[in-house]
């Protein structure tokens, strides 16, 4: 049998994945399993976005442009403005997803063997696009007893090599919900200009901010045009992860040029989710009032109901909607699985994600899991409870 | 200011991007242009997969599986096995158009510096998946006095080393047209187990065939379970370019376990348009039979008035929408620019693609142009005779 490459082989498979089996066989027994194992929403799709495409009168379901519809990147671009960030059309690409702009960004800046440095724990399909393009991951640690913030920017600077490529960083953070301060923001960017790196952001969650924090976008920093490159994504932001549509920012020409020539490759990104993403820049201010009150009123609900439990470590969020928890378990994988396998409380049980995966370092997080706040209250208590219970019994 | 990566400087651009600014700037001066440029269909939608996604009751547009939605494969699976390939929904992983399968079978059957061979011309953005994966691609050369059949068998042995992963072929061809007969097939799927490599059929164009001669899929040949893997999509077949679906189908779970790791690191393909290409399976025979005669019509219209023009040479295409012909020109590319920057023939002139970037060999088909038969027969017409008068006056 002819064999697989060693790429392939060395593609990592999501933290989560392994669990999957057994959460399938505990709800055959019967079990409701809670999922806070995943960042999919339970928030409902903007109605206008929705609307847009039952509405469309497409005959010819034709390819849109490489660099995504001409509509949609003048209204992004009017978006970004909006939101303190000064860009234009021609500064976006749009990708099939936030994953497609990572792989886009990647390609043109580095090649196999480059490094690019991202503070962890990170978002785990950063190991699966570094795998694919070759580049290697270089972690630097960020703590949970100081919430995951920005590690000191010395340990960043002592790993720069001339192999560095880039930092990467995910703000607010998956799965961590850390917010970088402004100061961080500004390390970062003063780091980049000195080494003359990459710094790429994926601000997919940059909407989700609470306790009055105002996310900090890199491309609003003087002085990035050369260095910065964001990445961003419709799939949290309006509750459209099945859309599939994201994009690439940046004011540097050269790299917008690069990331085209894969665009065109590939020929266009999706045109009924573009419809859909186009619309979706007109949902109200006060839709995102409501949806942030209600992840703000969950967050809290969360974090309390969990600090509750004896012995367990909880970090406190800002952004997004995950959350990580250090158990006291040796190994929070085996955990996991447990939950799955053996536990039930009214015959109820959780999944988690373990949080080990969001490490390239090994030995790192092996008792901590991320959980995702994407269900109501109601079931989050239930699903705290039932965590409560479960380690009360468990013995590793 | 940071640099762009090796990889993403040599990334190819299409042949036709080049003249994309020379046709903007024709229609600017009000001259008409017909595009035989682009694999773009103006064949309708079938209504019924346009209804689906109009029809569609989503709320959440949430992700599907990574491995594509378990009811578009099951339904595909018994597409396959309509038309003689046996396959389950378990040997497919539903991809963001034939292009994200072709990058997903590259990276899981080559690494950096490995070779995968192609008769030339092939699919410009094979270039492109290949620089992507950092793959070298390896050509042999089809002729177009032999209608660009299957080159001999022993020139593709001759290439092979062990850095050879794969054979990969179009069938029907893009750019040429070329049907594979049986015994060619045969003799690509005997060579694929002697040297124990992968051989990878690009199918898209599957229903469209001419002349009453069949298609032969890879799979549907005896043994071929551990080295056969197919790219399809619903671009070409149900004129939905748009949507971004396709597929990679392999017997060879080790395949499909390492592409599921692919897809895995990018969630998921786009939700909407899932709807539309499984709703698409339900498209009566009477729509092809209609599309069919439709692209027959247009296939002879072309290439009996191509035939007319003094000196130039046509390919007869069996299969695809594609035709080559040989101009008496020294540099297709030139008189193509030309003819969109200083011909016009009652101020209309044509676009179409120059083939030599389509070849990976350096000086092979300078003096080729690929024709779309993607417009009315009546444009096509007048089309060729813009062509015809236009080399009347050229000189190069």
């Amino acid at each position: 049998m002819p064999k697989i490459s060693a790429k392939g082989n060395a593609m990592p498979q999501s933290p989560i994945r392994k669990l999957v089996p057994f959460a399938e066989a505990a709800k055959k027994t019967g079990k409701k399993v809670y999922h806070l194992n995943i960042g999919q929403p339970d928030i409902p799709t903007p109605q206008l976005a929705l609307d847009a495409v039952k509405n469309n009168d497409i005959k010819v379901l034709a390819y849109s442009r490489s660099e995504g519809s001409e509509t949609y990147r003048e209204k992004l671009a009017a978006y970004y403005n909006q939101h303190q960030i000064p860009v234009q059309a021609s500064d976006i690409v749009v990708s099939t997803g936030g994953s497609e702009a990572l792989l886009f960004a990647m390609g043109s800046i580095a090649d196999p063997g480059d490094e690019i440095i991202i503070p962890e724990p990170f978002y785990a399909n950063y190991n699966g696009f570094s795998t694919a393009s070759g580049v290697k991951v270089v972690p630097v640690v960020s703590k949970i007893e100081n919430n995951f913030a920005l590690p000191p920017i010395a340990e960043f600077e002592s790993l720069i090599s001339d192999k560095t490529k880039a930092i990467l960083i995910c703000n607010p953070g998956n799965p961590t919900g850390y917010l970088y301060t402004k100061k961080e923001i500004e390390q970062l960017c003063n780091l980049a200009k000195k080494h003359n790196i990459f710094l790429v952001a994926d601000e997919v969650y940059r909407e989700f901010t609470y306790d009055g924090v105002k996310h900090h976008s890199i491309l609003s920093e003087v002085g990035m045009e050369d260095y910065a490159i964001v990445i961003d994504s419709v799939s949290k932001r309006y509750s459209m992860c099945g859309a599939r549509v994201g994009c690439l920012v940046s004011k540097n020409k050269e790299v917008i040029d690069t990331v085209l020539k894969f665009a065109q490759a590939r020929l266009s990104p999706p045109t009924y989710a573009q419809l859909a993403s186009e619309a979706a820049l007109d949902t109200p201010q006060s839709y995102f009032e409501e949806v942030i009150e209600e992840y703000n009123d969950r967050r809290l609900t969360l974090i309390n109901a969990l600090k509750e439990i004896p012995n367990i470590e909880v970090a406190e969020p800002k952004g997004a909607f995950y959350c990580i928890a250090a158990l006291p378990v040796k190994n929070a994988e085996n955990f996991a699985q447990w939950l799955l396998e053996s536990f039930s409380f009214n015959n109820e049980t959780v999944m988690v994600a373990p949080a080990a995966g969001f490490y390239a370092s090994s030995d790192m997080g092996k008792n901590q899991i991320r959980i995702a706040y994407v269900l109501n209250k109601e079931d989050l208590l239930k699903a705290v409870q039932i965590i409560k219970q479960a380690l009360a019994t468990y013995t590793d």
